[in-house]
Formats: C-alpha cells, structure tokens, sequence
C-alpha cells in the first residue's frame, strides 16, 4: 500500500460509527402521517400482501432490497475471522450495491457457520429481500450453500466472491484476446487456486467454450483420482486437465495462452512466463500481492496483464458486476441470475471498452458512471430471453 | 376510521415501494476513498474486531442497529397473515424507531412460524445488530421464542407487543391513580385478554405490587386449575386471582378499581362499568373498536379511560415506549431490558405529564420531542445501577 490505509480506515470507520444508515421515505409527524404509514392505514397493504404475495413488490421495499450475508470464514485475505469480524467488509459491500447500483443492501453476519443452519437462515429470511449476495463464504461449503439456496429460494442468490469475480475475469479475457487475436476456445488456460473465485471462474471459462483448462492448486495439477481432494475439486477434475496431466504449477503453465491467479503471492515466476504460449495473457489477482508483479511479468514477456489492484491498469474489480447484474435482476423480478445473464454481463463489460482499448485498457473504469446501467440492460434482456424475469 | 386510511395507505405504500431507504455515510468516489471504506483499508477495523468483539461497537453500526423481526403469526388485530404480509407494518415500525427513537432499524420478515428455528435464527444474525424487537408473534409462542433469545443473547431481546404496551399503561395507571387518590397495591385489577400484551401488563402490574389481579379470556375468568390453559396462562393463574374465582367478564369486573382490556371490541357494558369500585380507571386498547367507547364509559361513571385509538384523549401508544427503551438500552449497551428498566421507562414517562395532570391528559404527547430523551435517560440509569450497562 502506498498510503496507510490500516490506519485511515480505523480512523475513519471510528467515525462513521457503521457506514450505513436507515431513514425513512415517510414523514411520521402528524397523527394523520402516523395513521397512513403505520396504524390503522397500513393494515391494507398488509392485506393485500396477504392476498397475493407478489404485491410485496409493489407495497414494500422487498424489490430493492438486498441482504449482504456472511459467516465470515473467508474475509478477503484475511481468511476465517468470524461474522462478527467480516461486519466492515459486508457494510461496505452495501455501500458499493448503494453507491453503484442503487440497491438497498443491508448487512447480515451469521455467528454459525454450519452449512444446514445457514441455508435455513437464508430460506427464512428470504421473503424480506429481493435478492441475496452471499459474501466471504469459503470454499466448498459456498458451492453447496449457494446451490441449495438456488434450489429453495424463489429469488436471486448470488454468491459474488464466485460469480461476480468471474464475469469480470471473462471481460478481461474477452478483451485482451482481441488484443492478441486469439479465440478462446483455441486457448490453453492455465488457473491456479480453484477456490470459490478459481472455481467460478474455471466454469464460466468452460461454459464459454474453452476446451483445454488446467487447473493448479497447493499440492500442483488438479487430475482425475488424484486424493484427497473436496468434492468441488473431484468435479472440475472430470471437466478439465484433457490429457490428465500431474505435476506442479510450472508444468500446469507451461504452453498456456492465458493464465489466471487466485491463489497466493509470488508463485509465478519470469521463467514459468517465459514457458507460456505467444503473447501470454496473465491476470494475477491474489490481493494485495499478486502471484507475479506486473513489472516483472512484462519484462517476461507478458502481452496483456491485469491484477486485483488499483494501482496498476487493467484491476478486475468486483464492482464492475455486481452492482449492474443486482440491478438488472431486480429491475426484471428475475428468479435467479443465470449463466446466461452472467455472460451477458461480461460481454456488456468488455463492450464498453470498445476502441479504446488497449493492454492498458481492458476494462471499463470502475467510476465510470455508464456501467450499471449497461450492465443491467444486458442482464435484464438475458433474464426475459431465457424466461426467468417476471416483469 | 374517520378519514378512509386504508385506500390513503394503499396509494402511499405504492409510491415509496419501501418506507426505509439505506443510504451510505462514506463516500467511495475515489480509489482512494473505495481503498478507505473497502479494501485494502477495511482489513484494518475487521482485524480489530476479530481480536476483541466488543470493536463492533466501535467500528460498525452494530450499537445503533436493531432488528425489527415478525414471523407475522399476529399482525396488528390482522391474526395469522404470514411474515411476507407483515412488512408493511414492520417497515412502519422502523420508521418509528429511527424518527422517534434515532436507531436504524432493520425489518426481517421470515418465513418460518417454527419457535425453534425462530430462536436459531435470531441467535444467528444476532451479531450483526445491538438489540432484536420482536414484532406481532402470536403468545404463548412469544414469550417462550423472547425467553429463550434473552438467555443466548448478549443484546437486549424485546417483544414490543409485550413489554411496550405494558410500560405505557403502567404510566397511565400511576397517573390514573394520582387523580382518583388510590394507591396501585391497594386496587383490585381487572385484565381481560391475557395474550401477548395481556400477560406482560399483568406481570409488570405484578412487579409494580398490585396484590389482587384477577384475569378473563374468552372462556371466563382464569382460575388455578381451569383445563385447557396453556402454559403461560396456568403460570398466571398462579399468581392471580387470590381468591381462586371463577365465572365471566362481567364477574371478573365487579369490585375492581382498574380494568385494563386488551381483548374483543365491545366485551364490556355500562352496567359492568357501574359494578366496579369507586372512580372505576378504565383502558379499553381493543383495536380498532375499544372493549368499550370513551362515551359509553364516562356515562356509566367511569373516571380516567384510555383507549388505544388517536381520536380520543389517553392513546396507550407504544411509540411513547419502545423508542426511549431502544435509545437508552443502546446508549450504556445494556446487555439486556431487565423489569427494572421497563418500570423506571414507565415512571419516567408518567412524569412527564407533571401538573398538566387532567383525566383527559394522564400521558404525554406522541409528538413531544423531549419523550425519547427523558424515558432513555430513565432506562440507561437504571441499566447502570442493576449492573447490565457495559458503559
């Protein structure tokens, strides 16, 4: 960090005191307003609610709600500190869905992190939200969560740490494959550390037809009946590593076009570059250190680069999705956020870059105030084409 | 109703779409400001908290946060109409607590009616608020879910239909009992409707050191023994009715001081009213329609009445009650709402009305600003001295 942010952060959340307030739309300060917005007047939406429960939409802020829920066992890098301690990270989370899409988000950190009472939590509160945002979850127990939720709940749920990093990978790639002029389902793609993000990712990436994917974690290449491995793994196993290569992460990358790092810090290094294909691609996005630095990828040989940080082009930011794919869901009434809106996501993302782009510039900035909107076109028109909107 | 609330409160509700908005205190409208209220600075707060729990209150709105929780079994005099058809009036209720009472409250409607998983699930997102009001859950069911929170919680748990309404007719029966020169332990008191509300008055006028209280519900009055009672009521029945009566209402009624009804619209008749003591206190909160009309009531000789309703003189309205209760439960993060604290809310608010005491005026204004102020001054004072105030 090239400024103390520990230390202004403290200084400021102290005095924020939580970065999130409730006001209310209704003045209350008249027996007359009181009658209207509470006793005895608010007694016929609650009727009418009774009625059908789809009037929640029209006489509550279900529509424009989203619970940010969290039992902290994966808190940015920062690992299993808790719900109670992941609450900063989840109130700026609903700050960003505010600020950038215009959601109401409102913060839940969970004190258990038994995967039964969490999907029963989520089930339960659902009829309060429009959407959820399942955040910090770790892997596997997010896959299986987030697909029971899916299963169970008649409304979005969302797991961003997966998808939402996802989409913003498949921009960039989409992106820096235009600069290279490859295809992708001509590319080998090498990914290291298929957690929640690599995972994702890697089934976005195939779902998008690639057809070579290898995959890397701790104990090197990801192969059919390697042992031990979760049951997320095994998965992907039978889906990638066409020939069932084994070996380390060097082998892994080596004859890649394009690699992507969710891992750790510095394990990639200028040699194992230097093995990839022509014009590598290389998204190094361990935070805050990435798996090579940008300088010395590019003296390796790298084409195209992008990390998770702001201070160097091309940072695949979460902030770039999630706002847009929530809102166009929201705007649609969609039942669930689809493979389908995922990838109209990120084809709206690397559209927007359009003939500016260049290896610096492969994404739209994230303060660009045009993205949600696009983002949410192009999700929202998915929604109705693949019949999940109700509107 | 006078005016035709329902059709305004439908028009209303439609155009808020939700009477609560979440708006952001931090600005992210630069990197550098996204790296202060988001990573990489947010690490820093989170860390803090991860090594002592306690910087919750310090660095998230945690301390100024409450749920407002329904699993909409008793929805205003509605009944059973489901979580999903109860945010209206839970929304409304945050609107109260963030406009009289300064706390951001957050509704969360659920979709389960099952006690056990009730307790599981606000024991869950217990972390992510200060204190849980617990809103429209039908008794006997209330008072075991309210219980069994307070016992593995180690925030304030408060069933406002309980505890709220008590305060406020304790209030009103102190100041009832000054302009008629009765003292409280020397009244006989009569309650019909022992649910929610009913049981709490009647334990808090238990508290209060009222000695002959004699109960009525839909089959008479409550006796030791009766068959058919469920747990809370045989619990009651233990410590009322000294003389072990039975019989109906109008029974019940004779020969007491103070009738408090929170039970069916028109229970009560002008010769009930002439058989209770002299300068009979009467507080008909059936809602909408009282056990008996103001009129009807003075008529027979009823002295000091109070209604639920805000077109007659003496609303027992919560809103005098659960704001101050809030405010000052969170200002010394009281661990918990003792009795103690209930009682001084209560006298506090009695003294209020000082002498602009009349038997039309025995409790202060809704809208008089100083309430929240005085009642949670009250309320933190008496945390602190019973030892669950942590400030």
């Amino acid at each position: 960090m090239k400024k103390d942010y520990a230390a202004l952060s403290l200084t400021a959340h102290e005095q924020w005191k939580g970065k999130l307030e409730v006001v209310s739309k209704a003045k209350v300060d008249t027996r007359d307003a009181l009658s209207v917005a509470y006793t005895p007047g608010v007694a016929a939406p609650c009727l009418a609610i009774a009625e059908n429960p789809e009037e929640s939409y029209r006489y509550t802020g279900k529509g424009n709600t989203v619970a940010v829920v969290s039992d902290g066992s994966a808190v940015l890098g920062l690992g299993n500190i808790g719900g109670a301690a992941g609450m900063p990270v989840m109130e700026g989370k609903c700050v960003l869905f505010k600020e950038f899409g215009g959601v109401d988000a409102i913060p839940l950190v969970l004190s258990t992190q038994n995967t039964d009472e969490i999907v029963a939590i989520v089930k339960a509160i659902s009829p309060s939200f429009g959407g959820i945002n399942l955040e910090d979850i770790s892997a596997p127990r997010c896959f299986e969560i987030e697909r029971r939720l899916i299963e169970e709940c008649d409304i979005p749920i969302f797991h961003d740490d997966q998808h939402g990093t996802a989409v913003v990978v498949l921009a960039a790639v989409t992106n820096a494959l235009r600069l290279v002029g490859k295809r992708l389902e001509d590319c080998v793609v090498c990914l290291s550390g298929p957690g929640a993000a690599g995972n994702a990712i890697a089934r976005l990436l195939l779902a998008r037809g690639v057809k070579d994917l290898i995959l890397s974690d701790s104990k090197g290449i990801v192969y059919r009946g390697r042992s031990g491995m979760d049951w997320a793994k095994a998965e992907l196993a039978e889906r990638t590593n066409r020939e069932n290569r084994t070996g380390d992460l060097a082998q892994a990358i080596a004859g890649s076009d394009i690699f992507v790092g969710v891992s750790k810090a510095n394990l990639v290094t200028p040699d194992m570059i230097r093995s990839m294909n022509a014009d590598p691609i290389v998204f190094a996005l361990a935070n805050p250190a990435p798996e090579i630095l940008p300088e010395d990828a590019k003296r390796a040989g790298v084409k195209v680069m992008g990390t998770g940080r702001s201070d160097y082009p091309n940072q695949i930011n979460n902030v770039l999705a999630f706002p847009g794919i929530f809102r166009g869901a929201l705007d649609v009434r969609a039942s669930r956020i689809t493979e389908g809106m995922k990838i109209a996501a990120a084809e709206a993302l690397a559209g927007m870059v359009g003939d500016r782009l260049s290896a610096d510039y492969i994404l739209p900035d994230a303060f660009d105030p045009a993205i949600c909107g696009v983002v949410s076109r192009a999700v929202a028109e998915q929604a109705r084409k693949e019949g999940v909107a109700r509107l």
